[in-house]
């Protein structure tokens, strides 16, 4: 009568990564179609203060990564936020898709009740179980980025459609 | 070691959508203050073929209700798309977060082996698992309309961040 935390978080973050990178290799071709700079839709923005697409797409990988490694109860990789191309983007949800891809359901089995201290030692630190921090932490964070990359790309006119942002369900 | 239907759906709808009100708010606020037509934020959209404003927080709103009745095995209510202003779609949320608040975690009993049908009867027809369907489907649906939502009000200029996005968690 219930589901497993792996099931909860695996693969939804690899669907919306696999419709990310899908979404960028459309921005990609749509540049090089236009004879449009890459780094133009690379850092593009909605408004001065938001990030620019190529830290949306780390910060969506990166929740992708940190949230699956803290609930399976292993280090977090790290990995430099040095992307400058579209092929380096991809290269990182791959990487990304590629460790998500190894951790085992067995790891997530009771991650439900750890206990996950967000910002810890600092005046913001809160707690959460692994529960609550998967489903109304995690997963809107990463979906948060995830949509906002898709949204700076079609306000930018990249013919993309929520299909792709999607992926396969 | 697993967690329930009922919690994976509704606290996330009810913290995302009293977000999306907090948002709409300060949107009002900002528009009242400044001397603003709310139209031009209630019609505001990031691209001509995208929906405006208006239009994302009703599916939002939308995506959970419908995801919440098909997994609870009740009749979807209907609401009329009617909103023009920000206190109607304050009121449209404040109906739905009523309505889904009044289901019972039992009534999610055993709906991640329900069969959903999506597009029924036509070339898109799909049939999902309850749970792929609120994992895979429902959530990202929902999650996309109120970051859209989130996204149109941030790059016209409303002062909000992704505390606001993010609700209480």
């Amino acid at each position: 009568m219930t589901i497993s935390m792996y099931s909860t978080a695996i693969p939804v973050f690899k669907q919306l990564l696999t419709g990310l990178r899908d979404v960028l290799a459309k921005a990609e071709s749509h540049a090089t179609e236009k004879k449009i700079d890459a780094n133009a839709f690379l850092q593009a923005r909605l408004f001065p203060d938001m990030f620019a697409l190529t830290r949306q797409v780390q910060i969506a990988a990166d929740f992708a990564k940190s949230v699956s490694s803290r609930l399976a109860g292993i280090e977090v990789p790290a990995y430099d936020d040095n992307e400058q191309t579209f092929a380096e983007l991809q290269t990182r949800i791959e990487k990304t898709l590629a460790f998500i891809s190894e951790l085992a359901p067995a790891q997530f089995d009771g991650s439900e009740n750890l206990e996950i201290v967000l910002r810890p030692g600092t005046p913001k630190e809160k707690k959460l179980t692994g529960q609550v921090y998967l489903l109304q932490y995690g997963l809107p964070q990463f979906m948060f980025h995830v949509t906002t990359a898709y949204n700076i790309l079609r306000h930018n006119g990249v013919e993309i459609g929520k299909r792709d942002f999607m992926g396969a369900y």
